[in-house]
């Protein structure tokens, strides 16, 4: 690394005590300083690191009174000899050594910044937001930065070591009219015309495919124009990478070579193989297709071990095809009628829904109370108990209603309960692969197959046969990867066949017009000889949220968007000519 | 690199002699096939290289009837034997060896392709763009997508290893009302509002070193919506880097040693040391701020050797602050009437605009013949040759105008001349920088100052006092790299400091409310603390183009739009419903 410039001959992260009696320059912003009557330290700070600067009142009373002035954030160079401190600071890897200065020159003043430079700032998020520039200055946002950095570079590495070529798809690309998250761009030559920002490059990768470059990859700026709910960002990065000539297995094989090499190159941990589990297993037992295995605690059917009770509820379910089912919250006999009701709140709210909860304590002195006690003698309660693994000292609880509900309500109880009992190791990895995931999904209003994915993935070789008479039955060779409870890869073996292709897009009920207006130029280039491929895309801002401890993919963007799309710095969106958009042939409304 | 798969043991670039008699399987395109009566042979394609199949009507005549059926670019998986090819091909690196099959495995018919996948294929650019998928099977397209890729891996290799951090800025950003090249794009969380897509990241990487981020990159699609004269495409790639406590200097070294890596990495080439001429010179000696330095001819100026003749044209000239100059076209002594005439229209076309091209021709015999000879004697005209370094056999051309305008046509004239007479070695390279760019121009209308580059270039400090008294003397900070007369790089030390800039925004005439509106989240971020910092972006299509050998930029862009911003291929841009425009907030004019 070239580094002795004008400006420094080394970093503010670099002197060590072997450095000692060595003349240096250093520059950087004053993060801190203290005045102690005869000597006045400065801790100089830059990306790199702090170095503690001294300046002594008895050998240079001006330098020492000038050093005084520095404000906070101040941009200085200053020259002086390493020495040993007296006072080390094994905090900090400088911090056996400080920098006895001779002469400094103030770069650049500051105004008093609005927040603290520190890890624990006292700025809020919303000005951290404007001055993100600030906000970026801080130790632990440009650490993750430069981990973002680190994971691309092993990215990159493994990918090219395994002879995948980086192309880079456009990003002004055809709109289609059912694109409903397309952000639109206005064509300034052709005035009426509008360029769509990609959703994803995955029509380009497969052309890519076609056109034989075999193994590609990109880290692919994604845009989609929906409601930010939850942790979402109009634009965001993917890691796209598409394969000729494979079958699931080898692009299983692949990626997961890909993620170990990762967090052996940025954590220095070793991941065990990654468990392929079937999209069907993980709702039965975890009620989730990304669900978190940091932590035991499955899903147990109890259908036929409440069968023929008293208790009208389980009953109705039964005969209504519904599903009865428990979780075992292990070490929770205790919980008070207060923590129950906590739980029965979480279950019953609105976006979960679920109409009740059912529990059982199996108390460490062998007790056994439950809320419906007079509907189950203690023998039957123990049976449930044992359905669901429960010993003394546990708790089970149950939820009854229609069998997606109630996976889907248990699997989030889980997750709640590990919350709330700490079952969660906070340095444990869980990463494996759901697979055999639904080709298609019924429409949440006509009850129609929709894609699940996309309507480019291959069949698995098993359910050809459903394709007709059950198409909600039929498995995609599509999978997922699921790291520590969130997806951070999708992906699927694609459709190479044009027979097969349109045999998926009769199913979906498009007509031909419809299939060439929004699929024309891809069918047409399959035509041509298209190989066998299958590929995926990493969330790429997600999985650095992962390896950063981030708590959302604001964290470890740059400059992100917040809730309303808007960025707080810029002031963007903003407003534009009316001249401006005469030019691109659009008005407001 | 993983690569026994089902599909293929191994790529049809890789067996050799030392593979015979071992059982691979391969997959790939059938690129062309001989049929011999008694053998068939298949050349199998794909981006690794070709191999050659052989079918025996002898030994299967079954398999071997059936591989004459296969169409040109049918995907096929075959298996079979290597083997020592009786008739070795030595122009293929497989080219000792061919692949006596066993079975093979027709994985996708293809319809006949639109033209051949030769290099000196037979489709026409339009043709081969809306088809670019199949355009891309071309060997000479796949090398070319894989050397830009190339590229970028030593590019990166280098930048990671001199402690740059890659970072992503975003590409939905600020709209201003004056940037009348942005993209727009409409916001539908704010209807009414406008993101723009960046022209380059330039404020944003200057904030980055605002953050203390210190050595930043990024390649970086930037965006311009303007018409698309010459080799323009509306999406392009730059290599964008900054750092921060540098000087000219540091940022020369660093990013000419980044070069000078790529070039030894990827082409084997050690380059010199790369020389900085002076804008002024370069403008001076070759017309031009993208000197073509393969070749010599430089710019004579002869006002003083021509004053006080009877040319009343060149008194004039001279009388007016004119220039007259003259390049030497070395060994074109003999041109001929038709000759200089085509010379003489080129330098009076539109475009240049010149009045008319004066000669001298000297003669191998030593005679000496000038469009101007009756207000020159010979002596006088060897004093003009003389000063123009012309001998015998040589052609001086002059041209007498306003300084600019001489200067200009004579640099397209030495252009002009070299292409003529193959004066470029198509194996040369030249490579260095232009420096000391003037940091103002006149505004072509008013005269007045405007900025030359963008209004964040740092002053020379030699040049610091004219500021007021003649800004458009100062020069900048500001610097190109110029290779094989492109620019290819163009970047400059920018102003950290507060009053400079007041000071720059006041001489460009910019009201406080125009200041605050275009840069007043910069101008703020700037009160905090922004250190020495400079840098510069490479036009990276470009620089893949002349290394690839290209004639536009397009040949090195997977997915370029043509010169109305036309996708062919995906027809892209494209109408839009009104509903989707109303949800967006727009409506078409």
């Amino acid at each position: 690394m070239q580094s002795n410039t004008y400006y420094r001959s080394h970093t503010c992260g670099e002197l060590r005590m072997s450095d000692a009696g060595v003349e240096v320059t250093l520059s950087g912003w004053v993060h801190r300083s203290r005045d102690l009557g005869g000597m006045t330290f400065v801790d100089l700070r830059d990306r790199h690191g702090i170095t503690q600067l001294v300046f002594n009142m008895e050998s240079n009373a001006d330098l020492c009174m000038a050093a005084r002035k520095l404000g906070r954030e101040f941009v200085i160079q200053a020259i002086g000899k390493v020495a040993e401190r007296s006072n080390k600071n094994a905090q900090l890897p400088t911090g056996d050594v400080e920098i006895l200065v001779e002469s400094f020159t103030i770069l650049n003043a500051s105004e008093l910044p609005p927040f603290t430079m520190d890890d624990e700032t006292d700025g809020g998020e919303e000005l951290r937001m404007r001055y993100r520039y600030l906000d970026l200055r801080r130790p632990q946002m440009q650490q993750r930065l430069m981990l973002r950095a680190n994971m691309l570079k092993a990215v990159r590495e493994y990918l090219d070591n395994e002879g995948f070529v980086e192309i880079e798809t456009p990003n002004l690309i055809k709109s289609t009219p059912e694109g409903a998250r397309d952000f639109l761009v206005p064509s300034r030559l052709q005035p009426g015309l509008f360029y769509a920002l990609p959703q994803s490059p995955q029509i380009l990768k497969q052309l890519l495919m076609v056109s034989g470059m075999d193994r590609y990859y990109q880290i692919a700026k994604c845009f989609r124009d929906e409601d930010l709910r939850g942790d979402r960002q109009p634009e965001f990065t993917q890691i796209d990478c598409e394969m000729s000539f494979v079958r699931q297995e080898d692009v299983w094989n692949m990626f997961e070579g890909m993620t170990k090499h990762v967090f052996k190159k940025v954590k220095n941990i070793e991941l065990p193989d990654f468990k392929r589990l079937p999209y069907r297993e993980a709702i039965k037992y975890y009620g989730s297709d990304k669900p978190d295995l940091r932590f035991d605690c499955k899903i147990n059917d109890l259908n036929d071990v409440v069968a023929g009770s008293e208790f009208g509820v389980f009953n109705n379910i039964i005969n209504t095809n519904g599903l009865i089912a428990g979780i075992n919250a292990k070490g929770c006999s205790e919980y008070s009628r207060k923590q129950i009701d906590e739980l029965t709140e979480f279950v019953k709210a609105p976006q979960r829904g679920a109409g009740g909860l059912i529990y059982i304590k199996f108390g460490q002195d062998g007790s056994i109370k439950s809320s419906m006690d007079k509907f189950f003698t203690p023998e039957r309660l123990q049976e449930i108990g044992n359905a669901c693994g429960a010993g003394k000292g546990d708790l089970v609880l149950i939820v009854a209603d229609k069998e997606k509900k109630t996976r889907k309500v248990l699997g989030e109880l889980r997750l709640e309960m590990a919350k709330r009992e700490n079952w969660i190791d906070k340095n444990a990895w869980s990463v494996f692969w759901v697979v055999d995931m639904p080709l298609f999904e019924p429409d949440e209003e006509t009850g129609e197959p929709i894609f699940a994915h996309h309507p480019f993935c291959a069949t698995h070789p098993d359910d050809v046969a459903y394709m007709d008479s059950d198409p909600l039955r039929v498995r995609a060779q599509s999978y997922d990867l699921v790291m520590n409870g969130n997806e951070i890869l999708s992906g699927s073996i694609r459709i190479h066949n044009k027979e097969q292709q349109e045999k998926v897009f009769k199913i979906l009920g498009f007509s031909e017009e419809e299939k060439e207006r929004r699929f024309g130029f891809m069918v047409n280039a399959f035509k041509y000889g298209a190989p066998p491929h299958g590929g995926c895309a990493f969330g790429f801002d997600r999985w650095v949220m992962l390896m950063a401890g981030g708590e959302t993919i604001r964290d470890v963007i740059p400059f992100p968007k917040n809730n309303n799309g808007r960025d707080m710095m810029m002031d963007a969106p903003g407003e534009v000519d009316n001249d401006q958009l005469k030019i691109v042939g659009v008005q407001l409304l």
